[in-house]
Formats: C-alpha cells, sequence, structure tokens
C-alpha cells in the first residue's frame, strides 16, 4: 500500500512504474492511428505456414536484434519468444535486489493483447499498414511486459518491508491471502483515474482542445485495460515471484 | 502555401504531416528518459570496430529486419543503410503519385541528430541505458526521416497544383527561386508555434500541471528543432525533387 509512510524503495519503484505509464499510451496511440488490420494476427495471411502469424515473425526477428544488445539480461526485461541468441555485448552487472527466477506471463499478456486490447483500441478494417502495425504492435507489447514484470520489484520491495505478513502466507501456499497483503485497492483505483487523465491529455488533438471526440485513443479502453489487464497481471507476477522467495 | 485554397491533394497530405509531428514528438519524450550516453555513439566504446558506433550497429540490424518486412518498398520511407535484404514479401502496389527517385537527405538527418538534436533534448551523463537509448534513437531517426522525405509528395502536390510556376525555374536550375515559390514563411511560423504547444501538451507531467519545469522534453527546444533542421531539410528534398521532376 502506497502512502506518506510507504518506503523509499517502493517510492523510487512507483516513480518509475508511474514514467512507464507514458510510454504505454504513447504506444497505443501510435498503434491506434491503423486499422485493426487482423492480416497482422492471421496463420498464413501474410507469411505462409510455420510463421504462426506476421506479428509473431516480426516480434521473433526484433527480439534477435535485442537478444544481441543484451536486452533481456535486463531483470526487468522478458522476451515473448524462445532460443535467443547470445548478447555479442558483456551482461549488465545486475544490481537489481531480486531473487533470480524464470517467471514470465508474456503468453497471457500476448493473448490479452490480441483478443481484448487490439479492438478496444483500433477500428476495424484493413489499411494494409501491416509493417507499421506489427512495428506498432510490438512496442506495446514490449512495454506492457516490462510493466507488468516490474512487478517482481514491487513485490520484493513490499516483502523486505513487512516478511513477517508474507513469510506464513507464502509457507501455507496460501495465495487469497498473499493477494489480499498485496493488494491495495484504492492505490488501483488512483492508477485506474491517472491512466484515463494521462490518455486524454496525450491523445486529445492539441489543436482541438479536450474531448472524447477528439481522442486518438479512447482513454476509458486505456483505464479499463489497466483496471482488468494490467493490474490483475502484475498482481500475478507478485504472487509467483512471492511463491518462489523463500526457495533460495 | 497552405490557405482556404488549398487543393485537395495538398490538404490530405497536410493532414498526414500533422499526424507525424505527434510520433516525433513522442519519440523525442521517450528519449529524453534517458541521458546523454555518448558512449551510444562513440565508435569502439560499446562494440569494436568496424561498427561506427553501436547505434549505427543497431541502426542496421533494425533496417535489416525492416527492410524483409518490405517498409523501404514504401516510397515515403528511406532507409538509413545500404545493401539490406530484399523483402519476404511480395512489395506493396504503389499507388503514390510521386516520380521514382532515390533521392535521400538521411545523411544529414543522422549528422543533425547527433550533433544538435540529442543534446538539446537529454541531459548530460552515462546511466547505462545504452540499448534503451539507441531503441529511442531509431524511432526518432525514422521518424524524422519519414516526415522529411515526405517533402516528395508535397513538392509533386505543389508542382501539380501549378506547374507553370515551377516549370521554367526547373529549366534555368534556379534553386533560389524555387525555394522562393516553395516556401510560405507564415505557414512554417503555425508549423513551429504548432508542434511547440503539443510538446508542451505532450510533454508535461499529467498529474503536475502544465510548466517549463515539469515538461519530460523542453518545447522550445522541439520547436527549434522544426524551425532548424526539419522544416529546412524538407525544403532541400523538394528542391532534389524538383530539379529530377521534368526528366522522365
Amino acid at each position: 500500500m502506497w502512502t506518506a509512510q510507504t518506503p523509499p524503495l517502493l517510492q523510487a519503484i512507483r516513480a518509475n512504474l508511474i514514467r512507464q505509464e507514458e510510454t504505454i499510451i504513447f504506444a497505443l496511440i501510435e498503434r491506434a492511428q491503423f486499422l485493426l488490420n487482423p492480416a497482422v494476427y492471421e496463420q498464413g495471411a501474410i507469411l505462409p505456414p510455420p510463421a504462426p502469424s506476421f506479428l509473431w515473425y516480426f516480434l521473433r526477428e526484433t527480439e534477435v536484434v535485442h537478444a544481441r544488445v543484451r536486452r533481456y539480461t535486463c531483470p526487468e526485461e522478458q522476451a515473448f519468444t524462445d532460443d535467443l541468441p547470445a548478447p555479442i555485448l558483456r551482461p549488465l552487472l545486475d544490481h537489481s535486489e531480486i531473487m533470480p527466477n524464470d517467471i514470465s506471463v508474456n503468453d497471457q499478456i500476448y493473448a490479452v493483447y490480441l483478443q481484448d486490447i487490439l479492438p478496444s483500441i483500433c477500428a476495424s478494417g484493413d489499411d494494409g499498414n501491416y509493417g507499421s502495425s506489427a512495428t506498432c504492435d510490438v512496442a506495446v507489447l514490449q512495454a506492457l511486459s516490462k510493466r507488468i514484470h516490474y512487478g517482481k520489484f514491487v513485490a520484493e520491495a513490499k516483502f523486505s518491508a513487512n516478511p513477517d505478513a508474507y513469510i506464513p502466507k507464502i509457507r501455507a501456499r496460501d495465495r487469497q491471502a498473499i493477494v489480499e497483503e498485496l493488494r491495495a485497492p484504492e492505490v488501483e483505483d488512483r492508477v485506474v483515474r491517472r491512466i484515463e487523465r494521462k490518455a486524454a491529455t496525450y491523445g486529445r488533438d492539441a489543436e482541438l482542445g479536450i474531448g472524447q471526440e477528439s481522442c486518438k485513443v479512447s482513454p476509458q479502453a486505456v483505464a479499463q485495460l489497466y483496471r482488468e489487464q494490467v493490474i490483475p497481471l502484475t498482481i500475478e507476477v507478485e504472487v509467483l515471484y512471492l511463491f518462489g522467495r523463500l526457495e533460495s
């Protein structure tokens, strides 16, 4: 729970999460300028099998390039695809305080992005901008993945601030009690309201003034995405992290 | 000159250019969250030679991926690097009305980005975020390149709307007369003022209210970049395009 008594580490994490909101909203606004372009996500529509879809091919190729420059040696970055090449740079020294882990909810992020998020921000139809759409998709997926997996840092900070509240619940594998300890509904409400204000500010046409009809992306859709996808998936990452927290 | 009598084609081009302003400003704001990180741009600092720099390596690898998905078959996209692989997709049918050409001012865009733009938007120093910085750099460079090379469409539309004003000047290779015919200082002033307003809107912290001190990127720096780099380089593309306009 983030209050005036919030410990410094959690305050730093919170500032980082707030900055990531801009990245997510900018990326959604960029994607929303193109139509839904279903062919990008259908197997065989643009590329022949075995490529699962044009987006997956493009995401994979992008992750190969990013893996070589050590993106996935950073503890807050999780790749969507497997068997990536080794970095050509020496790994970053990892000063993070989280425990080593291989937790990833990227499969769920990818699924909800295609099923729920894309249709809520893009108009239906096909404008042929497949490469542009996939480029924006990759930016959104990477931004969402980083934000959601940042839950590992949140969980570590909450655990470290109050281990006695978590240790018995972790030992008892009591998922519901851990979730209740982690969650702070009034903070979640504040986050969702802030997201809606930000999406309205950044998504409005600077020339037309504030107004739903001039927004490049629906502020309500972005707020709902946070409420229904980003926050629950972050909690899921926090729970998975805490389940493994006592093992080393 | 864009006025109430602006032809429909020029109005459509103008709407496209205005939308691209958001992409450029969002990309600049994203880059500005990291320090200057000079190592990204220095030969030998991160990667051994012959790589000219870490940014150039990363830009090249990104362009290889984008070339395969036919980014550079689009007449408004120009690659920064050469000898890119052939597309794995069949080329888009080109419905554009511009003349075939190989005009590129990307070398100049790359140079002014490093020399003038980066130092105007990033605080000095090294925060180690080399991959993140280079990812943002590529987004800015691609957005600037697209915007500036869109001058080919602008030039074609202006020429088509009034060929008699251009043909004698082109035949006489009278660069200065062509530039005077192309430019509309009051439109340029309007663009620069709009850019400054947009950068203030999108770059402000949605929680703190408007104010220079809370901006993620200096609105004046972004406006100056448009005045001193984007507009002159666009005019340069327009002139180069018109010089070749009568050749086919």
